[in-house]
């Protein structure tokens, strides 16, 4: 059984700090406190003690004090897990922690695995699963953007939208079972246009949501932004001017940058993932043609494309190389921004090559700047210009970021299709049922309503111990 | 003024994890948490918000959630710092941390100095100012000896000594003082006689304080052993053998190690600082001569001397060899334990070594074993001998490990010597009481009874922000 033994973990960072907070989880939480907290001298009397009331006293362990410290008892159900549990806020020297677990063990607790704390609670259903994965996005959240999706979902608004796409589904099924019932009567209890309407609105539903996962997981691990072009362009120059750190090797010989260089960057409360790449030309250079390669590969995964154009070349040869980098970009699904770079060299020929570039382009959606990666000059236009490129959701929409989800909502996605062709085409009714089935399934795996003990134990064990 | 306004800290490690604890602490405490945080979808209400009790809830900012949290408001006085204080328990991401610092500091916080809390705290005579030393010390402990001593310290026995001491010194300075008022009158209200034990009395206990240092601070800083021998008898190989690691180059070049090397490790709860040393040889060679000139000082600052034999050489080296060592070593003040190294190839004649140079010493005082640095073996007699050689204190006994309070020790122990010998050469009354009134200085400058802005802002500001 999950809950018949009492749990204990570090929850706070590891190391030193002013205070830690050791908690403690299961049916013995209360007497474990009892025989090791004193408070005034006295043994801490747990039957009548209140419930999150902050107690001070020092933890006695074999006659000997170990620390000075702060007990709370949340009793169940009203505690993180729904269970009895305890929050032993002690000084935050390593020595004191390690030892307050030790002394736990030895009063019959154990050491919590990762996510257990979370795992009890999602199994006392103190929330679904997905907000206990909205719980592991927030602790790792790096931006304001991915903070405020994991707390969007943390606060249920995807769990309640996949209920409510549910409870209709389910309606239908039900309704399509009852006519399997009576099969030999020939009836139809489920009025067909009313069903295709309900499944097409549940499908561009599902759809809308799976598609959210290319810009929720953009945003939180990153959108990735590929800097590409010619060699000797400039673009390790930019990666390191974007860091301000020199992360990149840069040298004034061409192809200098073999393998592709990835940094994450928080820009303005929005994080990208920057993907320095090889420059591209022709080479009989193996190791140099396989980082060309993978440039084009990483041109096709990223949100955004920064071309890189260096312009202390003539304007054909610029119009040439932006040219050859739009061919190869997806303006549909992705945003273009090109750069010409090395202006600090070129006085007041920047602005007409600027000009000249953006007319023979004819294409408000491609951006154009001016800048000088090595000087840092023009950083604020690029970034001002990677804010407004990216389409972000508005605050209050459901993103999917999580890559279990993404997997559901395709399968859901399939199923819900193959209803609606076996709908079209008339098929059986008990198949069109089983499909229904299949898609109520993946909805339900996300917030966990439909589980498997294999499931939860590869989700929490992605969890930081202690949470 | 010092507590006219309201700091904010991370009172936890850096870095992530479950949870993360920020603390506030001032007179605006409780009214910034009731702009800022939410129960049950209402602004909290603080007026009738109970002290002690841990509340759920969310912080809103701007309309925007930044994190569900529990909050324990600790009404004054009866919280660490004597102050209205806060502490809000957040989920433990980095970006929710220092998201909740900013918005804090927006609503009138300020950031804490380092050790702020507990200045704060000690201003508002919650503990003095050993015992506010003693919380850093406890915090940083890193053996189970230091934080025994620690934790006596943080309980006050040390300031109860201080005060009794400084109560007696008191009552005898205002005897000597009166007298000083009736002094046409010539007479004599303090019994010279009962002065003199009183002062003996105190200045031994003021003396065994004093001289507790010197193992207090071995304690703290983990106890010197230093590790010396001539060259090749693999004092380098035992240092890595101790710490698990290739910390030492080790080589079968005599004169290998020059600079010393020194590691702290613990050992059965306690911390041994080991240094390993350049080899003792008569040398030419100017780095070489240097390293053995510094492996000598050590020597002298050790308080435990591990002294490597080769026990691969003839019986006649090897005792030369130990008597070279004894020669360099103050066996009053330091405990000696010779190696013989090597043993593993050796079969018997280890054990005869044995006998013949514990024989030849002649001193029960002098630990004598046999170990093969290289293969580990004889590790655990070399653990029980360091355990048994270290005079340890009672567990009750105080120690001093501090260098300020050495330092005022030292200074009340020479005030205290002063008077003593005026009493014996009958010098002017008011010359002794001017050195009496410098002891109860210095006395009483430990626990902070007599302090100045200077000195507590030297002390707290070595302490952690969020402490």
């Amino acid at each position: 059984m999950l809950n018949s033994d009492t749990i204990c973990a570090i929850a706070t960072p590891h190391g030193m700090g002013a205070i830690a907070v050791v908690r403690i989880s299961g049916p013995e939480s209360f007497s474990i406190i009892g025989r090791l907290f004193h408070t005034n001298g006295r043994p801490f009397n747990v039957e009548n003690a209140v419930s999150h009331k902050a107690y001070h006293g020092h933890i006695i362990d074999d006659g000997e004090m170990l620390d000075e410290v702060l007990v709370t008892l949340f009793k169940a159900p009203h505690s993180f897990t729904g269970e009895d549990s305890a929050e032993i806020s002690v000084h935050g020297s390593v020595y004191v922690q390690q030892k307050l677990l030790q002394v736990l063990i030895a009063h019959g607790c154990r050491m919590a695995d990762a996510g257990e704390f979370t795992r009890r609670a999602f199994v006392n259903r103190k929330f679904d699963l997905a907000q206990a994965e909205a719980i592991a996005d927030l602790i790792s959240s790096e931006s304001e953007a991915a903070h405020r999706v994991a707390i969007n979902q943390l606060k249920g608004g995807f769990s309640k939208e996949l209920q409510v796409m549910r409870s209709k589904l389910l309606e239908m099924t039900s309704l399509m079972e009852l006519e399997l019932d009576f099969s030999e009567e020939d009836v139809e209890f489920a009025d067909r246009s009313q069903l295709k309407a309900l499944l097409d609105e549940t499908l561009s539903h599902v759809n809308r949501l799976k598609d959210s996962f290319r810009l929720g997981n953009a945003i939180k691990n990153g959108i990735p932004v590929a800097i590409v072009g010619q060699t000797n362009t400039g673009k390790s120059t930019l990666l390191n001017a974007l860091l301000g750190e020199d992360r990149a090797i840069v040298s004034d010989i061409a192809g200098t940058t073999r393998d592709t260089i990835e940094e994450t960057l928080n820009i303005n409360g929005i994080l990208y993932r920057f993907i320095d790449t090889a420059g591209l030309r022709e080479t009989e250079e193996t190791i140099e043609r396989i980082g060309i390669e993978r440039s084009y590969r990483k041109i096709h995964e990223a949100t955004v494309v920064i071309g890189m154009l260096d312009g202390t070349k003539s304007i054909e040869n610029v119009i040439l190389a932006a040219h050859e980098i739009l061919e190869r970009s997806d303006l549909e699904h992705q945003q273009l921004l090109l750069c010409i770079n090395k202006v600090d060299t070129l006085d007041d020929q920047g602005e007409t090559l600027l000009g000249q570039l953006r007319q023979d382009l004819d294409n408000d959606d491609i951006m154009v700047i001016c800048l000088s990666a090595k000087h840092h000059f023009g950083l604020n236009d690029l970034y001002s210009t990677l804010k407004h490129s990216q389409p972000l959701a508005s605050p209050d929409a459901t993103l999917v970021t999580n890559v279990r989800h993404f997997e559901a909502l395709t399968h859901a996605s399939e199923a819900l299709s193959r209803v609606k062709e076996g709908l079209q085409i008339n098929i059986p009714t008990d198949l069109v049922s089983q499909d229904l089935r299949e898609a109520l399934h993946y909805l339900g795996s996300i917030t966990g309503e439909i589980t498997t003990d294999e499931v939860l134990g590869s989700i929490f064990s992605r969890f930081c111990i202690g949470k």
